[in-house]
C-alpha cells in the first residue's frame, strides 16, 4: 500500500466541492478547480460564508495558500 | 487535456475586472493589469472598498502579494 | 536506544485519534490519516470545536501546517 | 509589446507623489525616492495619515517592504 | 571553556519539567522528550495552562516551534 | 548620477537621530549607532514613546527588523 | 576604526542585564547568557514583567528570536 500524503486529500477532490476555511473568520466553498504545492487553491461556483450563511457568490476565485487554515471535500 | 494551475486564473482575467480581498478587511476593485509569481497584483482604474461600500478611488494601485486573501474575476 | 524526534511522535499516531489546536481559538480532533514536514495534517472523521464543544463535522480535513500550535495524541 | 510586470508601476513612480498603505490603519504619502525588490521604499517630504487625515510630517522615511499593503500612485 | 549557545538549555533540559509559553496566552508545562532545530518540542505528562490555571491534560503533545515564545526549565 | 537605493537612507543618518516605528504602537527615537542588511537596528540615546510621549529612557537599545515599520531621519 | 554591527550589542552585554521585549506586552529582564544569529536569546535568573511589574521569576529561559521586538542592556 502506497504512503498517503496530504495533498493526495486535494487530488481525490478536484472536480468537486470542497469548504475552505481562511484565516480571519472567512470560509469559501466551491468546487476545487486546481491548486499547487503553496496550496493556492481555485475554486469555481464559489460562495463567500461568514458565521455559517452566504455572504455573496463569487464564481471563480483564487485563494491565496497562506491565508488557508483548513480545506474539507464535502461528504459524498 | 492541459493541467490546469491556480496562477491560469490571473492570467484569463488580465485586462478584465477582479476583486481582491486584502488582510485586514480591505477590498480593492479594478482592472488587472500585471502580477507576477508572489501574487503582486497592479489594479488600474482601482477603487478601494469597505464593508462593500466605495471608500475611494485609486487610479493605478500596486497590491504587496503578501497581503492578498483571494483574488476572484468578475462574472461576465 | 535511538535519539527520539518531535515527528516520531506523529508516525506513531497515525491512525489514531489526535486534538489539534490551530491558531485563532480553533481546535479540529479526528483520525490522523497522513502528515508531511511542514507539519500539513490530515485528519479522517474530523470534528470541529469551538470552546470544547463540537461546532460541527468535517469529515476528511486538511489542515495547514502554520496554523498549527499543537497536536496531542489522544491518551489510550 | 513588453509584458507588465508589477514593479513597473513603482518606476514610473519615481519622483512622483505616491500613497502608501501599511498593515496597522498607518498610511504614508510622499515623493517615491527609491525602492527595492523587497519593496522596501523611501519617500521624501512624507506625510503620516491616520483616518485620512495628517498626523505629522516625517521628511524622509524609509518604509519597510514586508508592511506594505499597497502603493498607489497619485493620479497626474 | 566552550561557548554557550541557546540550545544548550534544551539539551540540559531533556527529561525535565519545562514552561513553555506560546502565542496567544497559551502555556504548556510538563517533561521535555524530544526538539528540533526549529524549536518544534514535545513534551510527556503535559498540562495546558490558561492564566496560570490547569486548563486540561494533554499527556504527550508536540508543539510547533514557529509558536513558540520562551522555553523556561522548572527550577531544580 | 548613482542610482539611489533604501538603505541609503540608513548610510546618511549614522550618528544622527532618526525616529523608528514599530509594529504594535511601539516608537523608539535615538541615534542611529549601526544597521544591518535585515533592518536590525542600534539606537544610542535611545527613548521608548507611546502615543507621542516618553514612556522610558533605553539608552542603547537593539531593535529587531523584522518588527521595523518606517525609520525616519530627523530634519536637520 | 572596525565598523559596527548590531549585533556587538550583544557581544558586548553577555554576562550582564539586559532587557528583552517580546511580541504582544511581554518583557522579561535578566542576565544575557547566550545567543545565536536568529536572536534567539538565553536569560539567566531571568523575570517576566507585565506593564513594567513582576509577573514571575523564570530562572532560565530561553527566548526564540522571532518573537523579539527589543533587546536593550541595562544602564552602568
Amino acid at each position: 500500500m502506497a504512503e498517503k500524503r496530504p495533498f493526495d486529500v486535494l487530488n481525490n477532490a478536484l472536480n468537486n466541492n470542497v469548504l475552505v476555511k481562511l484565516k480571519g473568520e472567512v470560509e469559501v466553498r466551491g468546487v476545487l478547480a486546481s491548486f499547487d504545492i503553496h496550496m493556492n487553491i481555485v475554486l469555481d461556483n464559489a460562495e463567500e460564508l461568514k458565521n455559517g450563511e452566504l455572504k455573496r457568490k463569487l464564481g471563480t476565485v483564487l485563494l491565496r495558500g497562506d491565508t488557508v487554515v483548513f480545506i474539507s471535500p464535502a461528504s459524498s
